[in-house]
């Protein structure tokens, strides 16, 4: 193979190990750091960060980039591919000083802490000023990048190339003009019925046996990975270590089970990208919609499914018999899909989970262009709350302060859940056209062939095409939020 | 300050961090990992080894040395200690070119596997090319610091600056001459007693409430550390992030606890460093003889005193009341100090351990001499154990394999247990000097004042002085066998 390939290879592999470190610090620090080691946390993630960059921006890329680029042709599709988006991250890293890396990180690392706290105290106040700041800093990287007119773009871009708020802002108002009548529907309906979950006291460690019994079933492999607590549930990792989190508490039985099925999803992509290929374009996600389409198909569409409980039910009531007693197989069902408004985006149910990012988005777009304040998010969040979801947020704990996702400087990031509901429906129509039968499989507890499905269309194309181009070639169709909005009308017109 | 001091505490610092991140995968990798990403695990040791190599060789580090050291007398004491310790650490790593400090962190991780899995499958022989490839590196590593004649001194210099093979040959033979009547007297009582430990059946979850109770009450900050489960208990990290570990079994509640409160002993230690100078001399500990006095102090002289379960055997019995019920608080204490010869070292009382160490040394001063070959260690092994201890290995799993050291290539790291012992009968002779009536605050759950005294005579002196001219200013002798000779004697004669 070519040499200045294999110089390329090597460095993209060393920058990717460093990478890989960065990520587990960040997994620690979320799961095991003691709580005074806070600020020696921050200096630790400071170094790397700053050890990630000048491996990213090692002179020796430019050149092995300049030399594969003199004579592209030489290269196989492939390769053209891996230099390429090797020769998009060399530029964005390179025009970062690494002070401002260093900072970053260090301010992340700070306002996570501070994020923690201020949800305990239900304070915005105090944590204010680390959003501001991270704001701040998103402005200056889009400035270094000469997306300086387009801040929010590049926060986008970051996440999801080949989106914009532009493209974002027509397939919301798409969704958002049929959803709001579905939800009104369903929301009356829901009204006239229970609005208590029967489900209370099921002890912790029978919830961790059963979810990892399904985790394992839908095809994660804990020999590549493991499951921990932590008090906001992520998956971090990739290839032979995969790591998700989940939290528990006894009368919240679905939300550990359907987090974890979440996460999941997650790292279900993580262990089927092409694990040779990690440190280039050909072993990576593609973007963040991607990503949470894995997570959102496996919970809704395949999880929430009658025919997935029709296998795990008699093993629920074998490990919760007493819990569930009084609960027929219909009301579990039920409770499994319940629609309840709620202030709370993780604890939302599928048809009004959409509304959560719709608000979020329209905050940032403002917080961008300086329409809106920091110091006015909590108004600005309680209003939009009270007009998507038709409740106010009583304190800044159930509103504003209940995301980590700023605390890390992650604008941007929110409109992947939206649009990963979206493309986890639109290919969720997909395999089914193509195996039409397949839900006889999960009555079976067999996941084996959507696996493979996802494993051949999504996993192992690693970052090849952006999102929307891979589910146009997938789908047939460009993306669109019709299949989504016809999903919930189907699943929920039936129970409301 | 001086500019160059300034120069020199930054690079020392940037270091120290990067050190510390290698510490947490270390850890990470023993609590932690999935099975399947050892290789990678090993990768992303090497790499982090070899930042860490780069940072410790700086040229501005060489450059600040050069210009302090040329006008070292404007340097206040402690400032010239510093100075003088970055000096030997920057050249002993200048010394080593990088790619050889890559090899043996690769080598340590997949070594450290490989001995995970000879143990479990007890089998020498597969195991066998990872001991002589780090023998090998050890060799080569005294190399290149001019200790080519003399690499098993070198290797103790690295854990125990100040000792040598002959130095250490002296205190053996000393505490050998005096151990073996001793023992054969205690085994000749011993025989004569049950042989069968009473203590069955103890949950692990109230042994784990039990150890975390005495930890915390020892003055372990759990505010700035945490303890897991490891296969081989060890303790990392410092000042605000300190990681101990332990393993439980439900027969064998004295080990988990004892194993526990020896991890304590390094844990305070650390946690005792000045925080503000982790990253010179001023803040790190002075070689792990004195490590392990800390930890043997604790685990011995204190919690396995009368006093000590005077206190805590009501909460003892409180949470195991069903499996100490018949056993009386006399036979408890004797359990607690039971003398039974064993193959393993770690579940050894204290009248044998040394006899454990005694034996590792002189197998490593052969190895390193060329006397033994690699393929010999374990008939080398086993007969050694018989003639010391009296009792033949039936496997290697209860032999040569049951440590974790030479799987890390930390030979010359198993005299420091033994020397340990002396230093903190030595110490303990002193302290009790002082506070004569110290284990009276034991009966009351007090341990403030012992902690105190070390963390003034030992924790907060970081590495101003070597073990040896510590313990010979804080008990006004030089180190000798005699104190733990005549502690054994003293505590064991009692009972046998």
């Amino acid at each position: 193979m070519n040499d200045a390939y294999l110089r390329l290879i090597e460095r993209l592999k060393h920058r990717h190990l460093i990478g890989s470190v960065q990520g587990l610090l960040g997994w620690d620090e979320q799961v095991n750091l003691p709580p005074q080691s806070a600020d020696f946390r921050a200096e630790q993630m400071a170094t790397i960060a700053g050890l990630e960059h000048a491996a990213a921006s090692d002179g020796r890329i430019g050149e092995a980039l300049a030399q594969l680029e003199a004579a592209i042709d030489d290269l196989d599709s492939d390769q053209q591919i891996v230099v390429r988006e090797a020769r998009k991250d060399f530029d964005r890293v390179t025009k970062l000083p690494a002070e401002f890396v260093e900072e970053k990180a260090r301010h992340s690392s700070a306002a996570y802490h501070a994020w923690t706290k201020a949800r305990t105290d239900r304070e915005f106040e105090p944590y204010a000023p680390f959003i501001a700041k991270h704001l701040e800093l998103a402005k200056r990287e889009a400035d270094y990048q000469g997306w300086g007119d387009r801040p929010y773009d590049y926060a986008i871009e970051l996440h999801d190339p080949g989106f914009s708020a532009e493209v974002i802002d027509g397939l919301f108002a798409e969704l958002k003009a049929g959803l709001i009548p579905l939800v009104q529907k369903i929301d009356a309906a829901a009204a006239a019925q229970s609005s208590q979950s029967p489900l209370r006291g099921f002890p912790v460690d029978a919830q961790r046996e059963f979810l990892e019994e399904v985790t394992a079933k839908l095809g994660f492999d804990y020999g590549r990975g493991r499951i921990d607590v932590s008090p906001h549930p992520f998956c971090e990792g990739s290839g032979t270590d995969v790591r998700m989190t989940t939290r528990f508490q006894e009368d919240e039985p679905l939300d550990s089970l359907f987090s974890s099925i979440h996460e999941t999803g997650h790292g279900l992509y993580e262990q089927g990208l092409p694990m040779a290929d990690h440190a280039t374009a050909l072993g990576q996600h593609a973007g963040m919609a991607m990503h949470e389409s894995q997570s959102r198909m496996w919970e809704n569409q395949v999880c929430r499914s009658r025919a997935f409980w029709q296998h795990f039910e008699p093993r629920f009531r074998e490990l919760f018999g007493g819990q569930v007693k009084g609960v027929s197989s219909d009301e579990l069902y039920r409770e499994i899909n319940a629609v309840r408004p709620t202030l709370i985006r993780v604890d939302s149910d599928e048809v009004h989970y959409n509304l959560h990012i719709i608000l979020r988005f329209e905050l940032e777009k403002k917080l961008f262009s300086g329409e809106l304040a920091v110091a006015d998010i909590p108004t600005a969040w309680n209003d939009g709350c009270e007009e998507l979801l038709g409740c106010r947020p009583q304190h800044d704990g159930e509103g504003v302060l209940q995301d980590v996702h700023w605390s890390g400087g992650a604008f941007g990031y929110f409109p992947s859940y939206c649009l990963g509901n979206m493309i986890a429906a639109q290919n969720w129509n997909a395999v089914r056209q193509e195996m039409p039968d397949l839900e006889g499989d999960f009555a079976k507890g067999e996941f084996g062939r959507l696996l493979e499905w996802l494993r051949r269309n999504v996993h192992q194309q690693g970052k090849r095409l952006s999102a929307l181009d891979r589910v146009e070639v997938v789908t047939k169709a460009p993306l669109s939020p019709q299949p989504l909005l016809t999903y919930l009308a189907e699943r929920y017109g039936s129970l409301y």
